[in-house]
């Protein structure tokens, strides 16, 4: 779970709620229900129109993973693989059996499984990296998704306040109404500004970041089936994985080592 | 029949409506003629110095086609391939005759066919590749198409907007007057901004997915046509068109083999 | 001439015509010759400043060569090809004489008179491709020069609106001067918005479509040169001029010569 | 320390209150802290939901670095590699211990005691240059941080000039406060385009132009380790950095050592 | 010295004053010393803190160079080279130093007077090249400098506009002030959108233009140099240096020469 968004988006909302508050006559001048609708529908139409639709369902699903999808720390990764290894190198293959349950990440999971069913290391290596290819592939549709969304949302706000606007000009002969008026048109624009600078122009760039972080994560995985299968020893797999982190990092994994 | 991009254009449109027509004052004041004169006369009239006469009437062919075209499911394929290549290598290439009427897609009906003519496999290839590209080529003028009309439509939105304030500017000396001139000055911008956002931004968006969703399926076909041509099993074709599939779709195209 | 341009520009102007008189007050709050100046005149400058003397007098020639010169048909350019071969395998390439001053095109005629007196077919194809290289980067200096007027038109106009608020803002005394100042103001954004958006930006969208085809004719033509320089059969001449098209219109094509 | 940013940052904020000064009506209606709140807070809260916790604390290290870090001199780095150079081949490498304490530079230092610690000089040349490739990552992360929070803070500024509007727009009944309540909703756009315009977009520019500089810097000095490593003479040390340094200023060395 | 500019500003300039002369009330309104110094010292504080001290005056000289320093010409330089050709085939390679007084650029002279002191052609060839590098880096940096120029100053006159505003909102009470306020406020709005579409813009362009006429030339002189160096022809020489021509200018020099 990444804690800096969660802290971004209470601080974000936070202050503009704090600022209404500050600002005096309250939260209900700035709640509007049409104005809602219509930003926040009509980004989600303009996103059925620009997406076929289980792109739309799985972009839903990418963003949520990217939050609550836990994945591997590197260093730990490097020590399981290098319990793994012994274990293999003693017992065989097939004695990673008893292991192969405790490992929490699928993709790992699944690519010692099939070490242990006897996949060469070789085609499982190929195997494993069309499946990382496919997950990156979902990762750009759901940072795709997202910034879509970040642009549908201020458009429509400006719809929302062009049809508000015109409904309050022809309307003029109650002066009293005009600021009201005006006030519940200008609330789409804010909407739409909230939407696409809080939420989703923020959130398309820590899509990125985590989908880098997982890319980094997943090919160490591939690396570590693949060397297991490979039948290489355990100070060689840690090394071969280390080269994937930074030199600072790296530095630690070896102090830690020794 | 892409059902998203409907869904998505009733949402659009009805939020839309809906929005007005919970403001009060009906939808009258948003209809005005010469304000859609001319938002979408312009945006056409752009067109028309924008691209070639061809490229006008193709672009709209494009995308019709886009929406009403039916394209292969990738797994039918499979299907269909095999089925043909088992025909094949028991009855020989002639025996396809019987089969190629219920094929359904032009392109795929057009190769094998011309495999029942005596057309070489490699020479074939290279023909439908070469169609593939023009097929391609096409599909990115229509985008292009719709990508300059999403950015006409708001140009000519202010245009209009501007030649309404300026008329209503040069009329102040009747002051009920300015609530409604500038109502309808806007309409113009608000015209053109649904023009540019509930359409052609997310169905420029729309084309470009399924014409990536189409090219994949045309090099499926090609691939199928070449690989029956020369000679090969149903399990090899089959083994080479899953490889153009996601694995997690793929693995359904295996168990419902199995 | 591009017949497209033609009614896309009268189309356009036509538009904002008919809207001005339908909202009243005639075109003559419309026409402020020193709001033209500015607009016109200040996008002038700018080309002046932007681009060397030669390069803005060469762009005037080729946005006009664009409309009017005649790029031949590349239907009609294989059949005047597959005349001058048989010509050439009959008699000669001294016999091509007699057909030299009928070739409209002034690329090709040069290109078959250099044939005629001598020049080795490979020496001729790299003078001609350097010659259609200049062509290229002459084409795109003036859509260059185009881009930069669309640019530069909205930005006097604002320029413009700017001076007529602060001259108007300076005597607000007489409130009833307000709404004609304003209207005046507001001209030079509109003629910057219809300079850029009717004219600029669409006619550099055409002059790209042009270029390009005329790119393709030319590389035709110079395969075709080449080829009876090199004593190509007209059967074959034609075979590979029928590579630059399409593959319907190739089909056309063959269908005409069968 | 960067001189340029230092003079630039006071000048322009300078410019700004001088300004306001001259304007009459003193500072304090410029100062709101609820606007500032949500200009600061929230491009704050953007970046946090935009990156990763540990890319937010190592950006802001990365600037301030950019700024106090001292860059070593490539003139006076030639001269102390030559003088290295010298001792190394009198003494061998053993005797640069007694020199390594005074060198400034930690890169350098680092290297050089590596070379003294028995490092083979190709070895210590990759570690280096996968250490470059960390430090040149982080800086772009710094300058992509900076980008951030200067699109972000014009952003913020809208968002609480919209809620400032609506807020006043509610409240039309006093006319007296329409004045100042635009006046504080302005002052967040304000607050925006000065983070945006007077801090973030240059400062990103200069680091940039910093980490350029400095990438050349430690290229020089991995260059000078690596030769020192290979036994180079001081002369051969020399002209192999000054391949590195603009051909007037390595006429300056040359003159200077001259 | 480069005309196309000099008019372009003129006319530019002239425009704007002209424009502010027909509407009458003077020049006066429009010239403000505060509002000056916020849009071109703002401009001037973002261009330190966003480039190296060194590169902010190293642009002003690559600006005012790219004016004043006279480019050679092409067809001229070939009649140059031509000459010293004969000289060095006829009396050897010193014999060129009666004429290389009479050297007019600096660029040239300087490798003329290499060739003499010795330094053989290849070499000499590499470092003209590597200076080549330093002319075209400077010329990009120069561009650079007025890109950025031409985005702070609008931004500038954006705040200028809003701080003006903000004491004009302030000060409602007096209703006579507001027009002035808000004229006086839109003056660095103006004042930023002259400095960028007038100015910046439009050089930047002019610069682009230039450095790549003077790397034509550059890279002409460097093979002429080569050229002589290699002991060419005269007729070699010619021939040489006119590849670097377009065909049209190439067959002037032809006619000349004949």
């Amino acid at each position: 779970m990444d804690i800096a968004t969660i802290i971004g988006l209470i601080l974000g909302f936070g202050l503009i709620f704090a600022s209404i508050a500050m600002g005096g006559g309250g939260l209900s001048p700035f709640i509007d229900a049409p104005s809602m609708m219509i930003v926040f529908g009509g980004s989600i139409s303009a996103a059925l129109i620009n997406f076929p639709l289980k792109n739309v369902l799985g972009s839903f699903s990418v963003v949520l993973n990217c939050f609550f999808q836990k994945i591997p720390e590197p260093k730990a990764l490097i020590g399981e693989f290098k319990e793994l290894a012994q274990l293999a190198r003693k017992d065989g293959l097939l004695a990673l059996e008893q292991k192969s349950d405790s490992i929490e990440d699928d993709f790992m999971k699944r690519g010692i499984e099939s070490l242990i069913g006897g996949t060469p290391a070789d085609e499982l290596r190929e195997t494993m990296e069309t499946e990382l290819g496919c997950i990156d592939e979902r990762h750009s549709m759901g940072k795709k998704f997202v910034d879509a969304m970040g642009a549908a949302a201020p458009a429509f706000g400006m719809i929302g306040t062009l049809i508000g606007l015109v409904q309050m000009l022809q309307s003029l002969d109650d002066p009293s109404k005009i600021g009201g008026g005006m006030a519940v048109a200008l609330l789409t624009t804010l909407y739409g500004a909230v939407v696409a600078n809080v939420v989703c122009i923020p959130l398309a760039g820590k899509l990125e970041a985590r989908a880098k972080e997982e890319t980094v994560v997943r090919e160490m995985i591939i690396a570590g089936v693949a060397a297991i299968g490979g039948g290489a020893t355990p100070r060689a797999v840690e090394e071969q994985l280390a080269t994937f982190m930074a030199p600072k990092s790296r530095a630690d994994v070896g102090a830690e080592a020794a």
